[in-house]
């Protein structure tokens, strides 16, 4: 447990540690979706840290401390001038590597005179940033190509939720809330009986059948299926990091019209990093295997998404400032279903990882 | 004192308490009024706690943890079905004794599931409940059963005030400061020489005789008085709990006109429990031995006294928010007058009540 | 370091100990200007205290605790009658020696019933107050009779700024910032190499010459010169107080019209006064030693001003807050350059000035 945040005992028997700063450092997380970064700074909070992001002329992404070792003024409030970022206070200048490469008010550059330059890397649609210890990095971000392949028509969302991450994770790997926070808009009340899932490696999966049934209208749209057809469906899920997991809704359709393809595979995606201390950015993605849905079709399956994913934020939202104003905290009661057993992996794969770095909850 | 809140040594001889969790849990407190509380649920934050509320078919009020003992969510963003409570995360159920009743997801029921009931009560207008040990009852609450006789005519209101609930129980228990914060509204200016306070038990009681004088505007118009017409008025202060006192107005009209009543009772009537850290619920009635009082009458009265205690709610919240912001906090000189005979005797009993849970200030 | 408010390690060299109450309390601070204080109660919190403030009949200004010693009520919400304070709660008066006067309701006046008054002295346009033990006053006020003075134009202008004092201090005393930070409001980007400070006794001081160029917009107006002419200038800064700093803009017009002046003196005034933790009252002057300045000259140069100086309140802000957040706090690296000469002394009478007090950063 740590003290300092003193977030009370546990009545978790694998503690998460929702209350406190509890996520890995030594492991990519996304940074921001490539499309946020541009020749000017982006400022963002990524686990506790002021970061700012830009690109170089040649399209390089940079992520450097957002804070000048000069008067500690925030880089991002500056401009981007000649692959530099220039500080907005004094006009000190510093390059990709975090290295000072001018102080315009002296002749005499000072000694060590820099911004900590953090590793990153560009797959698909989104930014990884190594946070942690640069001799870790000892492989690469989860491959993110299939957002950025033509093959495939992408829809994401961004929200900024006022939960620890963890609680976005382990809600989208019990996708059995679905029949009940969901009820009204995913419509897919089906999905009570939940998976078994075992690790691959760190990787969590599980794979589910379902029997015809109509598919969500959520999805229906993007597959150009009728909302009240009877589908087979196939549920694929796969957590290849604490940062992103996948939900793979396969979809076989017994009796297409002429014509038409009989398969089809959603590929939900949930990509968490902390901010500040109970805060976090959840991008989210759905994948279509069906190359340039229209606009409308795009923004009608964007916007029932978004309903749908609203009950998530307010519900996660209510828990955490509920928990974190009870003073009884992490001090309650916590039992375990037969449902949680994706959710329950993701905590010891958590505490494995927080352990590798010296750190307990 | 409680270091962990660290308030800071205080001037105060008798300790109130009021910048830390200061109320004891063994006794009643109003949970709500009880047509707050329907078959569908209700959320409250009582004594630091998230608390639900709802009735069962025949009436019954039910009071559970707020709480889901699964993943922790809010029971109160579900709805009651068949009298069970049905969590709006993954449709567990619980009934009125917070037993859980149904997993959905699962034929096996896991071993000790359940969230914490809480005895309630209901007298007259309003719901007691007993958040301390159950095995502690050992009275009944104050009989507020006048407040649904029809022989009275009730007119209520409630704040959440954003200060500690003893400075409210102190503000109603001194009111010669009716003379001063209330000049404009009350207009009752002969209330400046305290009256003596004593004890009756763990009762605290008043009482004091005033000479004629027009009765404040707030009641005429409940009594069918004018307002510029003299009456004789004693006055009797009686707190049976912390959680509830009254002050009855009992009015004389030694010249009455033609047969009208010569004799009139205003039953003022404070309620407060403390909801989140340093917040308050504040429920008020007052009640007319008048039955019938006519809609647009108790409009008028209700108003006026709104007015009246807005003026209340206004001061002592930027006391307790100067307060807690000063760093001085509790350790600033405090004196105390003849006036605060009965607020004292409140801090005697708090401090009397908190010493029996093995609590101090 | 102070171990309480537990800012963290500090990564600075000379410690500002911007995150925490470093303000030295054996000084002059302003606690207002004149014409804000009345002889009706005005609330400010000045260093973490409730302060109010009045006028006597005869205009003697007045400071008191603004917390009455009976029941803690805010005495700023009452009024002023016949030169005492009245406690808007139960009406208890105070003079101007904080001595309590009268006690409404009884006869008896309790002993020691007092709140500190505070020595106060009117300099010009504003108001000093001395917080720290009065024993201690050795020294005036730093003269500020040039505000009020007929010879002189003054504009003025108040923020409450949310950042630690001694930021605002820095900012002011580093002018090298306009040429980045307000490139796009003072337009005087010539101030790029840094004047070398040095200490009169307590005051810091320093001098700079610049060949003729444009002056400021924000300052050709008051002196009636055309913001394309080249003037020469002198630059002398001057801090006799951590509580009040001048910049004087002496201007030399070398060519002046027909029967025009050819010198001109403005001189920026800045006071900084901390407010509760976190916050600082931040009073600028801006004096012309040109008389009569019409009000749509004045008009124009204060809002000329504050565009530039909303500036700096915003990255100050942004500033504080985003170390406030970042859990490294102080326990960052920190550069110091040659433009730092005169704020690196700031530092050090600072630190002096809390040794002095058996306080250290």
């Amino acid at each position: 447990m740590n003290n300092e945040s003193n977030p009370g005992r546990s009545g978790q028997r694998i503690p998460n540690g929702m209350l406190q700063d509890n996520a890995p450092r030594n492991m990519w997380w996304i940074a921001a979706k490539g499309d946020e970064v541009s020749d000017q700074p982006l400022a963002k909070w990524l686990h506790n840290t002021p970061i700012v992001l830009y690109r170089l002329t040649d399209g390089t992404p940079v992520a450097l401390d957002d804070r000048c070792p000069h008067r500690w003024a925030p880089l991002s409030e500056g401009v981007v001038k000649d692959d530099n970022i220039v500080c907005p206070y004094h006009g000190m200048e510093f390059g990709a590597d975090g290295q000072c490469r001018k102080v315009p008010t002296q002749k005499i550059m000072p000694q060590n005179v820099c911004v900590r330059s953090y590793p990153v890397r560009e797959s698909g649609a989104f930014l990884w940033i190594w946070m942690g210890d640069p001799e870790s990095i000892t492989e690469d971000p989860v491959d993110m190509s299939y957002t950025s392949d033509p093959g495939w028509s992408v829809v994401t969302g961004y929200y900024e939720v006022e939960a620890n991450w963890v609680m976005i994770r382990e809600n989208v790997l019990d996708l059995t809330h679905i029949a009940f926070l969901h009820a009204n808009t995913f419509k897919q009340n089906d999905w009570v009986n939940p998976p078994e899932a075992y690790l691959e490696g760190d990787t969590v999966v599980y794979k589910q059948a379902f029997a015809a049934a109509p598919l969500s209208p959520l999805f229906c749209a993007g597959m150009g299926l009728p909302e009240d057809k009877p589908v087979e469906r196939v549920q694929e899920g796969r957590m290849p990091s604490l940062a992103v997991s996948f939900s793979d809704w396969n979809v076989h359709d017994p009796a297409p019209e002429e014509g038409r393809r009989s398969d089809f595979l959603m590929r939900g995606c949930h990509i968490v990093t902390p901010s500040v201390e109970g805060k976090t950015h959840y991008y989210w993605a759905a994948a279509f295997d069906v190359p340039d849905i229209p606009d409308e079709v795009a923004k009608k399956t964007k916007a029932s998404i978004i309903a749908a994913f609203d009950e998530d934020k307010a519900l996660l939202e209510k828990m955490q400032s509920q928990i974190s104003c009870d003073p009884r905290g992490m001090d309650y009661p916590e039992i375990t279903l037969g449902a949680d057993s994706a959710g329950v992996k993701v905590r010891q794969i958590l505490n494995k990882k927080l352990a590798a770095e010296g750190r307990n909850l």
